[in-house]
């Protein structure tokens, strides 16, 4: 019976493990893919600029500066580095970056060797070699990988030159950015004043206005429109949404540089409205990755800088959060609004009856943390007899490792493959849907849900 | 191994299925076994009333006035929106919707065909010829599905006109109302002094004091007692009790249309432990379905009405919400207290320790979005461990879809019968008392707690 | 396949179950090694102490004077006690401890029946018999129950003297105290005057200075060192830290009787990170058993007294609440903190992140109601895809219950086992690493974390 269960998860698999790969957020360097320069070393490419396999190995008393990490770490030799990772990779069983970097290193690397402290150097040199060959520069491997579209996030403020010359040259791969606007909705941030000044100069607008100001944001919106983009992405801490009565006061605070924390985020919360509203304007699909505590570990961020491993989930209020905006827009059918959450106790009680009702809302997948096996288990266990399959937004690899991505891709296809199998034999529906929603989960949702249809 | 599994799970699910329903706790409606009139037509039957259904369609974008829902929907065609739903059959995929009305259609109906477009005008057709027949009309259906005793929710100041009518007519079957008094406790609800105005009319009781008031209180409890209620049922989105010193005053401000709302929050906390004070007078078991936020979608709500299926659950903290109230009367071994939660982290965290503790409270099964196979495996791995079998409260099906009670406590009892095959084959009991186990959570406990004893 | 994964799990099993105890967190008394008397009666040793035991028999009605509990339970005769446990022997079925009592019924104390109220007096007696024997004493059984080391919790004005007798006599069992501050920080608990006088009074401190108040601390925790601790331990509702410009003021005031709850509050947040900043200087692992909301139930606290079977978790806020902690002392390589959260909620949102990324952090066992079969899966199953295997803890009995030692150890080692073939068999590691992690699980982080290496 179980058997069969495997048998059944198998054949599903199989399926699916060759279709091509659509991945609508991540965090790759459109510069790759512009300048399709080689990948520079095995530390630059597995561990440097990896937050997953450096917080593990800071866990364990490796100081960053050991790993080649920011400034401190500049002058660590990368053979060095690698043989740090490779003698330590026993702290990864278990974890996810095994089975990506696992992945990788067999399927992408052609490395026959398990990682130990007696083969980092072999291994090292092996790695070099493959990633001076040109069938490892980023081009090819984004054909090689069957990527059928790739989205970066990007600010707002990014003149996009790489996704331009993408854009501009023979290559055919389809490369596309992501708006995101952070830095120019959120009034706390010390760069605030800065990148009004920027966003003025790029637009033409007059930002003595907050009239001026939305059009200059509808301004880059088209800008990033016409370079590909079919989505927006916001990156919150504590949900707010509330609209404000007279948002040009606060705007003009804000602008000064007079206002307080918590009138930048209600302004932040203003805002993130205006965007929904752009969005059922303009067509681009919202994303609201809310609940990351940032850089938790102070003396890292002013050693080291931001996003160094210590972003912590908290706990997260969606249904109080987006309660304001959902009332302004959420009922308009044509607007498309992905949550991803942190806070797994969030997908049975508030994301899946949200989106099993609201119009708009469609439940990302497991995020960060819980793009792993037993995450996406339990994403299935909890959203789906909620929110059904439909409600859902396929995958997103979420990554900045882009060697990984064919093996993210792999996981959630294996964790689909698992989870339907497991419906089918307790007898919810039969093989046929099960293959069908295996395409849907794999590729034909995250068309749907960011427009990128071919 | 789990062929062996599989096969006590289904050994167990057999000892079972067959035995009554016991249905301590839904919202079906009296007047359906009081006039015995035919079911209207499939549309009605299966979508129109049933929330879990036309969210679901809204979800993804049908309008719910397509659907035959509220005044907006009252010039919709039952043929048309059945065509509607059975067209869009595959959104429910992996939801227990769908495996209920599969069951319904199958089982109670006879409908050979799975719903799709194509098949709608047909089934359509063959379903309104079922409920055109005698023996598909309600009390004919009561006692074909071997229900055992129904009980239905009514409000404080209903006349259970439709009860008594059941009692006084020839037809054995059991259905019993339930004492909901939130109208008459919730200063904050628009139609308060209203209320107040019909309770004291239907009871003679002078309300201009605070004692008058509980008495008329009183009064209503015994009339519900005497047409065959055991319970009362409290419907509370952010659970609050304390014991006000002074309750009169507020009592005053109240009637009078000058509370806060966070007065009226205040009194209905300290009138929830006045309603328990009562259940240890009169015996009546007191349920709290606490943590859902009402209507949130707040056009839907202008243009259809309440419970639209925009109810969304909140994070809850039972223990200090429930704490004065444990304090007060928690000990009192005759007192029965169940409790409901949509807020699953609650299962293990509080429900189960509190359950284990004090011995008015027992644990209500998994509640509305958690009423499905899933749901059910994690409230049994979440509060067995902790609170025994002994503390919970059996099955509550819990729906206004009549049709559907089978469907449920089928799915329930496989559920229950599931679970207690992976206890025994981990070695926790043996199969004597699995099946002793298997009975009690399928009838036994529901009638102990509920006391609906034979 | 399914046949494979149990032969796996019993394979792995079978490679642990016969390692040495290592117990670093418990709460057994020292007393019993220091006299090794022998226990005195079937009723003391299985029902009387054991809240898990009586809250269960309090939550279906049973007194718990009947059960001999507190002053008030101080005439009840055991065997009527032990009578009314073997009579509810069923209340226990799928809870823990039945399968600890179960094995300690069997394996240590030799008993063929299984309980209920017919066999109940002369299983009383079989019971009686054997603790009457020698090899039934404490020392004895410490033996036979292969424990490496066994740590007790002892307040910090303890004078250790049954430390010191065990330490002083021949016999060669390792009984370690932990040094438990709570009393001496606290500045609400209604003591900690008296306290303080008792500090100074141990100590020869001056504690008239807020830094003199430090000395004296220092002094005992370098007392409990001699005596062999290598561990602190707090029991707190609600985590807070902060760090006070002017500890000194709040000091004065707290000694003085003058402060408010609040203010103790905020004292104990702030000393929590002095004895951090101790464990740095002094090596000893800190513990943080944070969540529980003590003595719920005020009419059992006032007949029965304190940890009466009514303390209830509430959810908990690590990342907030440790962050001034961590951002002091977070980043000190030698530095182990080991924290137990009863909100598992926290396992994959707060604490795995949290133990993935700061070098000092551990992630305690699960706890309490949590370290039962499926408590233990639901650990494995969230904290390890993202804090790895090396960042926990190992396992902690936790218990007043000596002779359930051996259980619960036992317990989780299966649970280690099933935990490991699980991930053999998805592929994650070989069995090579899944008998080393099993191992380590074990006893070797234990050893590790808490210093107690051989």
């Amino acid at each position: 019976m179980t058997g069969n269960l495997n048998e059944r998860a198998q054949e599903l698999y199989h399926g699916i493990r060759e279709l091509p790969i659509v991945s609508p957020h991540g965090h790759c360097d459109p510069a790759w893919f512009a300048t399709d320069a080689p990948f520079s070393n095995p530390a630059e490419l597995l561990v440097v600029p990896d937050h997953y396999v450096y917080r593990m190995l800071f866990s364990q008393g490796i100081p960053l500066s050991d790993l080649g990490v920011g400034s401190a770490g500049a002058n660590a030799d990368p053979r060095e580095v690698f043989r740090i990772f490779a003698s330590h990779w026993n702290l990864f069983l278990g974890t996810p970056s095994r089975i990506w970097i696992s992945y990788v290193l067999r399927e992408t690397l052609g490395i026959k060797h398990d990682l130990s402290a007696e083969v980092a150097d072999m291994v090292y040199e092996q790695i070099a070699e493959k990633l001076a060959q040109s069938d490892f520069r980023p081009r090819a491997l984004f054909d090689r990988f069957k990527i059928d579209v790739l989205a970066t996030t990007d600010p707002a403020l990014d003149p996009l030159r790489h996704h331009q010359a993408i854009r501009a040259c023979t290559w055919s791969g389809r490369v596309v950015p992501t708006f995101r606007p952070d830095g120019v909705l959120d009034g706390s941030d010390p760069e605030f004043q800065q990148n009004l000044s920027t966003l003025e100069a790029l637009t033409n607008c007059d930002l003595s206005s907050y009239s001026g100001y939305l059009s200059a944001l509808r301004a880059r919106r088209q800008f990033f429109i016409a370079m590909g983009a079919t989505a927006t992405d916001h990156g919150i801490e504590v949900l707010h949404t509330e609209w404000l009565g007279e948002p040009d006061a606060l705007y003009q605070k804000l602008r000064n540089g007079e206002g307080s924390l918590e009138e930048a985020q209600r302004f932040y919360g203003h805002m993130l409205i205006e965007m929904a509203q752009m969005s059922v304007e303009d067509g681009l699909t919202m994303q609201i990755h809310a609940g990351s505590k940032r850089n938790t570990n102070h003396s890292i961020l002013r050693e080291f800088g931001r996003d160094k491993g210590a972003d912590i989930p908290i706990a997260q209020d969606w249904v109080r959060g987006l309660d304001t905006l959902l009332n302004r827009v959420g009922n308009m059918p044509d607007l498309r609004i992905v949550l991803f959450t942190l806070d797994e106790a969030t997908y049975a009680r508030e994301l899946a009856p949200m989106a099993g009702h609201w119009p708009c809302l469609r439940i990302g997948p497991p995020w960060w943390f819980h793009d792993s096996p037993a995450g996406i288990a339990r994403f299935f266990d909890q959203v789906v007899e909620t929110a059904g399959y439909f409600n859902l937004a396929g995958f997103n690899d979420d990554t900045r490792a882009f060697f990984s991505i064919p093996a993210r891709h792999d996981l959630w296809r294996r964790g689909v493959a698992t989870h339907l199998a497991e419906q089918v034999s307790r007898g919810y529906f039969g093989l046929d849907d099960a293959e069908y929603l295996a395409s849907l989960l794999s590729v034909g949702l995250a068309r749907q849900v960011y427009g990128l249809d071919n």
